[in-house]
């Protein structure tokens, strides 16, 4: 009599899978890069095609290159790099940061972040819209600090060793500004850039030089 | 001179609308269950091509056939079933319960549940996740009950004759994950299944070899 | 050995509650209505005073009046008069249907709506924004539709004998505007009804005169 | 050594980009009209296609055309006339009212509406559905009002000026039911009309005969 | 006869209205600013001592004060100036720009920006974090611009005359982060803003000494 | 000149403050646990009275005890550990596991995770919905997999070493409900476990015996 319980609940199963490939149940939704975008994501992979492979993702096993004039490196696990997060509402980066090293002052305008520092020494801080109101911190090994949607933040290796952290947004795609390239490494006129943020012509022109910008 | 009015009124409404055919205003998105599912749901049908009929579902006219060892059956008018809860942000099913018959324990991970007793008793309960907490009922016709998002509940029919249930869901895709299906109806391995549960292995090998499962 | 499990799973679970009483997690928020509501919903009840009984509501199990020249009745079970639904996007209510009777034309401006016949015969349609275009279907039992949100729409008995309809609602607190109502039945001045309406003067004094609107 | 600055950040910038054209960072997703609409909005064009263009519309440039019956005119830069809106959440219309000019009773079922009164004055209201309150001012150049969700509004030239005003919505597609149009411009029969909203025959076949009404 | 619906209609009415004061149907939500906000915005004023005056705000119909160094104004209706747009999504500012006005770069973390120009000209642009690629437009009267969120933007006068923009957000609070406060206004340390910002020591400290900034 | 500046934006950035305490802008809204939690969290702490130090939380940086049966731990920053993620839509935790060490499985009912290895091999899994399919992946240092929300999972130390990963969620408030508990840690009858279930009676009380469950 037991198997017919199999046949019931396989039936039960079955009565909610529709007759296409495409209209199984939305678990999930890896993304299919090679389709278009839309406003909450990607198109999903048939998910028949989907392997347990697609929800791992090992690109941040290997530590960032910070043999750069910052000492650091940020390496993403967006929707781009891992299309398992699509549709999920987050994502993962690793920050890694050699002694004296820098993630430069950003934003993230589509998530909020927050950050485990696995190990080193790291000064990180944001500044408030409101008040413009600066929270710094000095960070060791396990602690964890959050930074609120959208806001200007940074984080600095406070130590003398290399420093690693992960961070995680509430986002598949979080988005990153880097404020000087968004001010310095583009084809933004050198007027616009004085007018809108009263550095001095020199200032902005030695950064654009720097950092690629035109005009 | 009321005649000008039809033709302005005319004229607002079409101004509204694009020159395309896919451009209509969006009141609705009756899915096209032949393209790839999104993180929202599925694209739209043509709206110009959407009738009164798809606004209809006729499959849960017919009780679901109980005849089989849980005495019970769960029939669902979600995305897959019913095309035009796409978008909508909710669904139906109606739950047929013979006497005997138990609707196992499961979840819904991507939706809340409310329950109405069309007729017979019902008992029904869920499990909180803060506290383990057991909120059980017996449920007589006309009563509502309201299963939280993601939560292990069950329902039972707590009479003599058959009983019959409409429950709905704040997702047009709730999702079904049955417990003893996830555990032992599919190639989960044994092993992975004791230590993950804490079953003996005797309890985990005879309900596998009922429900199918393998490894 | 095996009561050390005991002692770990529970610490485990205790780990996750805070110290003081209202910081348990929230898997359910049943509403205080004593408190302010606010954009979300009501603040939650103390979740160690809920018990089974706030997530059961009654009021749904006696037929509504229908001794009224609409010979019909809406009974609903949103936040105000289940408090359980509050924060869990959902809510239901009943319509009685006398031969004859109707729900006039209405909107729910917070919510979608899907209703599954229970018995009788139900004519019910909807108006799309878009174009204008009628969506109408008689409906039996068993039979579901779906109205999208925002958008006018009525129902209508169109069989001999009474109907009853249970209806759900993407939404604690879907709204009902009935058209009449908010034209006739307050202080709007008739002056601005005829203006905006198009409506004859003897019209909306009329049904002014009925609903009780002044001006 | 300030050029391997450079070459960090540009690294550091290409980190986040894919490999394939679609997958870049979704900043913004212009709506790609030809393809078919979804639950929350078109696919976007190829981010590198799009250019400032596309983030500009002039179509509210130019005064809608007032000289017909109402006196008025609409005109949105809803996502069908202006894609860049797709996905962000919001939108704009401009409302042209001529001496005794009125925007009929309507809802918007997708959005919240705030107006701003750019010259002139204007009387415009809103009725609750919670108890079919009125909430009626008359409007000065430079005032705010705000219309909530789905619920039935208008606006009326107070003065013996045009009057203009700019209309913002929280959807890029809001939706626009005007009442006589759902009524009495297509093809409800009457008889549905008459015993859904009470109003006599005569005046239903009047407003049918003038907006174009069948049946 | 008549009357009898009328006292159905009441009754149908107020069988959704609960017994206590606040539970009302929320329609809409004003904001109590003496109460604690909370992560959906701030608890509602009891609806029934809600007027229409609460829904207009008339703070935006005074040009602001533009004898000032930028030669610019920003004045917000956002939720602590305008409490009716609590909970509604939505919220306003004005703009006024004199010859030579300037709207120094900045951001607004929780909302895209639509704006419209009511008269003069104005260059406006914003930055994309996927490619740093600046889109920037000059837009005469009638002409309107959308700002995606969180992005960095500006507006310049580019005329003679003065101008005023209306700029509309898809949040009651959106926030405003203007990026010259932020790294300049306040006691982020000085040594922090060159780490993070590549500007020389010298440029900071002159601008700390303009704006205030200590540290 | 220039000191004109500091005054003129001064003053704009006051604008838009409030003029009542809790009035500021809401870039974050730490928790105030005293009071009563709401459907979208808590109301927050006064902005001004938040400091650097409620956005760090240094409660993971002690591995937890793992010297239990399960020879594991796992140690949340929810709202109620770290008040600071209210209303910013994500959370963090970390898992300790021993050799042999296992996080029984569970469901998070209202986030979705995405898991880092920070040392160690872990063998991770869960069960789709949808087909019942099974995703299992032994993950070493760094690499990344995440788990769909409400889906039941598992994670078991794979190697002889301790193992560590970070944990994060798109929700301050995940929940956690670990099947053991829920099933035989509590007050849940014996007879209901074993009709929605399928174990056997011997099988059930000897779980309830250790975990303490009655009935």
């Amino acid at each position: 009599m037991l198997h017919i319980l199999f046949f019931f609940l396989f039936a039960l199963s079955l009565s909610t899978s529709p007759s296409t490939s495409n209209a199984a149940v939305n678990d999930f939704c890896v993304a299919n890069l090679k389709k278009a975008d839309g406003p909450s994501g990607y198109p999903c992979i048939t998910p028949s095609k989907v392997t347990a492979s697609d929800f791992v993702f090992s690109g941040l096993g290997v530590p960032g290159n910070t043999t750069n004039i910052i000492k650091a490196a940020v390496t993403p696990s967006f929707v781009a790099q891992f299309p398992a997060v699509n549709g999920l509402g987050l994502s993962l980066a690793r920050l890694d940061l050699a002694p004296g090293g820098v993630i430069p002052m950003h934003t993230h305008p589509a998530a909020s972040e927050i950050l485990f520092v696995v190990h080193g020494k790291i000064t990180a801080g944001f500044i408030s819209s409101a008040a413009n109101s600066v929270y710094v911190k000095t960070l060791k090994k396990g602690e964890v600090m959050v930074f609120p949607q959208g806001l200007l933040h940074f984080q600095i290796n406070a130590g003398m060793h290399p420093a690693l952290a992960v961070v995680s947004f509430n986002s598949p795609n979080p988005g990153l500004q880097i404020l000087d390239f968004a001010l310095f490494g583009n084809n933004l006129a050198s007027t616009l850039v004085e007018q809108t943020t009263f550095l001095d012509d020199a200032q902005v022109k030695k950064l654009k030089g720097i950092l690629g910008g035109t005009g």
